[in-house]
This record gives C-alpha cells, sequence and structure tokens, in this order.
C-alpha cells in the first residue's frame, strides 16, 4: 500500500482519532471550540464541522445543544440473550443508570402489535413508556406493551424500578424465551425528542417480544438506543 | 391525543409510507423524479428532499447515483446464533445471491485483531475480503482474517463460495463456539466505496470470531452492512 496524500479533514480525523484511542483526549473530555480547532489545524470551520461530523457518525465524539463536542464515553455492552436489569448491567461496567418514567397508559394495540403478539384485533395493551440514562446522558427511550389482564393495578407500581422484578414479585411471572430484532433505523418523533437528537438521526431499534414461564406472550419491548451508546454482544455455540 | 397540523414534510412522508406499506409501491418500484414529486405534493423541491432523506434514514427508500430512487426490499432477516451460508440464508428468503472476491492476501494483524483473537503481537493473518450482493444490490463488505499456519494454500481455492463448507471440506475445520458484536457505525474508506455510501453514511458493523471444534480461534469476520438491508432476530431461553 502506498501511503495516499492527507484530506485536510482525514488528518483532523486521524489525529482526534489517535488522541482518543491513546487516552489522552478522555472519555466525558470537552474538545475545544469549532474555531480553535481550525486555528490550531490552519484549516477552515467548514472542514472542522466536516471531521466532527464523521467522528459523531463513528460514535467517537457526541454534541451537547449550546455546550459543544466532548469524547464519548465507551459504548454499553448489551448481551440480549443473558441479559441482566438495566440498572445492574449499566453498574457492572462501572457507569450510573437512572430510568425515568414518562408514560403509563391503557392503549389500543397497533397492527404491528397485534401481529407481534398474537393478538385479537382492536387488543388494549398497557403503554409504559421510560427514558433511561447511563452517566447522566438519555440513551435509550423504551416502551413496554403488557397485556393488561395479567398486570392488574400495575399503573400503582414503581415503574421506575425494573420490570422484570415486578413481574416475578407482584405478578408471579418470569420471563421464558424472548425474541429478539435488532434493527438500524431512524430517531423519529418522541423517541428522537427524548433522546436530544434531530429527527432522522440512525438509532439501534431493538424489539423484544416477551414470553412467561407458561409460554403465553407477556409483552413486546421497543427499545431505542443512541446508535452511539451501545455495543450488542452475543456470545454463541453453533448448531450443526 | 389531539392531531397536529401536519408539516408538509410531514405529508409526504406518511403518504409514501403508507403506500409503500399497504404495497401499492411495491419493493424495488422506481419513485417519481424529485421535481415530479414536488408538482404532485403542490411543494418545493427542498420539501421532497427532506422526506426522501428522512425514508432513506428509515430504510424505506435508497437513491441509485443518476438512476433515481427506489423502494426498498425487505431487509434480510439475519441470525447470526444458528446462522446458514450466506447464500443459502439469501435464497431461503427468495431473494438472489452473489459473492465477489475483492482481496486475498497475507497482512500483518492490527492491534485490535491481535487483541480479539488472542494473537502473538506481529502476526500476520490472511485478508479475504468480499463483497456480497443481494437482488444485485451490494449490500455487504465483509473482512475475513484468517490464521494462516491453519489454512495452507487458501488462496488456490475458490474464495466466492461459502468458506464454511471450505473450512469444512478442505481443512476438516467446523465452527465452534462465537462471539458476535454488533454495533452502528458509520462507512469509511473501502468499505463506503463499495457499498455506493457516502463517507459517513449509517451502516451496522457485526464482528465475529470463530473457534473451532477444539477451541481454538480461527478466524475473524468484519462484516459492514447497509443500514437498510438487514433486521437481525436472535431467539433466546432466558436463564435464570
Amino acid at each position: 500500500m502506498t501511503a495516499l496524500p492527507q484530506t485536510q479533514t482525514s488528518r483532523i480525523i486521524n489525529t482526534l482519532r489517535r488522541q482518543i484511542a491513546g487516552g489522552s483526549l478522555a472519555p466525558g473530555h470537552k474538545l475545544p471550540a469549532e474555531r480553535e480547532l481550525a486555528v490550531l489545524f490552519d484549516t477552515t470551520r467548514i472542514t472542522v464541522k466536516d471531521a466532527l461530523s464523521m467522528l459523531e457518525a463513528e460514535g467517537l465524539i457526541y454534541r451537547e445543544e449550546r455546550r459543544g463536542w466532548f469524547v464519548s464515553r465507551p459504548r454499553l455492552i448489551y448481551n440480549p440473550v443473558s441479559r441482566s436489569h438495566f440498572h445492574q448491567l449499566v453498574h457492572s461496567q462501572q457507569r450510573t443508570a437512572e430510568t425515568q418514567v414518562l408514560a403509563c397508559e391503557s392503549v389500543v394495540a397497533s397492527g404491528e402489535l397485534v401481529a407481534d403478539m398474537g393478538l385479537a384485533p382492536l387488543s388494549r395493551l398497557i403503554r409504559i413508556c421510560r427514558a433511561r440514562r447511563i452517566d447522566g446522558r438519555t440513551v435509550l427511550y423504551v416502551e413496554h406493551f403488557l397485556r393488561p389482564e395479567l398486570f392488574p393495578d400495575i399503573e400503582q407500581q414503581d415503574l421506575s424500578r425494573s420490570l422484570t422484578d415486578l413481574y416475578r414479585q407482584q405478578y408471579g411471572l418470569e420471563y421464558g424465551r424472548s425474541r429478539f430484532d435488532i434493527c438500524p433505523t431512524a430517531a423519529r418523533g418522541e423517541a428522537a425528542r427524548v433522546l436530544n437528537l434531530a429527527q432522522g438521526s440512525p438509532v439501534l431499534a431493538v424489539s423484544r417480544i416477551n414470553y412467561d414461564q407458561y409460554d403465553r406472550v407477556i409483552d413486546c419491548d421497543r427499545e431505542i438506543w443512541r446508535h452511539d451508546a451501545v455495543r450488542i454482544r452475543v456470545e454463541s455455540r453453533h448448531t450443526h
């Protein structure tokens, strides 16, 4: 391979990437303002913006409204198969977790949920909507759709805690099998607003249909993750 | 919920989304030119472009250089745990598959590969790079990094076929356990070019480290999928 002449943009990208990888730009570190970076790299602000957008798309840095650019913290490693609770998972990776309940309401199931959960058409579901933060940053918007006949009076419970625990302790239900769909898509509507993203920004949608120990569908979770906040890890044995 | 007045953009998005979902705009269908859509929706070309970009970000439509906008075909459903070969998987979903070999060469392992595969520093690996098409469209760029001592003379084999089959038939090696990392990121360099994407476009990176039946690391695959081409599905039993 011959070395190609670097463009201005790739020179900035490579310098910042190396300093992030090497740890001299540590997670959470604020980058200099765009105009200072333009002076530092002896280039235009447009070129600096291009380079920063590229690093943002890779998930290495992120922007906060009116505050500037920051080095991303490591992605949460999330194994949807042998998963633990969100708070437990986040703590085990030496991070802090918070959950905020945005809504708990009765809704008519969408056509998609009717199909995915095998419900009668025009069924009602309980919709619980939550925002989850890691180290103070909202990284996950999640809607849970529960079969109301299995969870009487759940709206009176503390819904900021683990639903897995609540299901087991209050309703005697444990997760059996689950089906996960992982799909890169775009942020829309309330999910985009809660995650502080522009409409259309890339996100990772993880949809999960859960069965109980009697193999009944109990709920469906629709998670929308910031694209730079998560890495999904699955260990498997091959079936021959 | 009260109905909010729709913006021009969301009116276009909703109309196209409904016609795509309802099948009147079928997969592979070419959309009218942007200026015709602007006349049809009685709006500006800028607004039309905004709406189309949003649908592209969701993966419902895609653009081909100089040819215009098309309705996306369904995403390939891909289960990395009990996966079958690429061609077999694609055929089972009534699609056509092609594989093109882009490179087969000996390389020095990167620091990242040394760590992930547990190699001695400055090890060499065989790098096989391939482009994979579904229904004539390149959707997957994949690099395989193989331990050379396990695969003598592999460069003389037909590398457009299934490597799984080749490993078993020529080298007596079968996959044992694997570890998958699934990470939304941005397209860069050769992967972006091969996938016909602008640098920085969202892609899904799937990295897999494979062990053989004797639990030795045999290779590492780095897949880069177009964000609109794939949906990952995993079925699991919960471990209590």
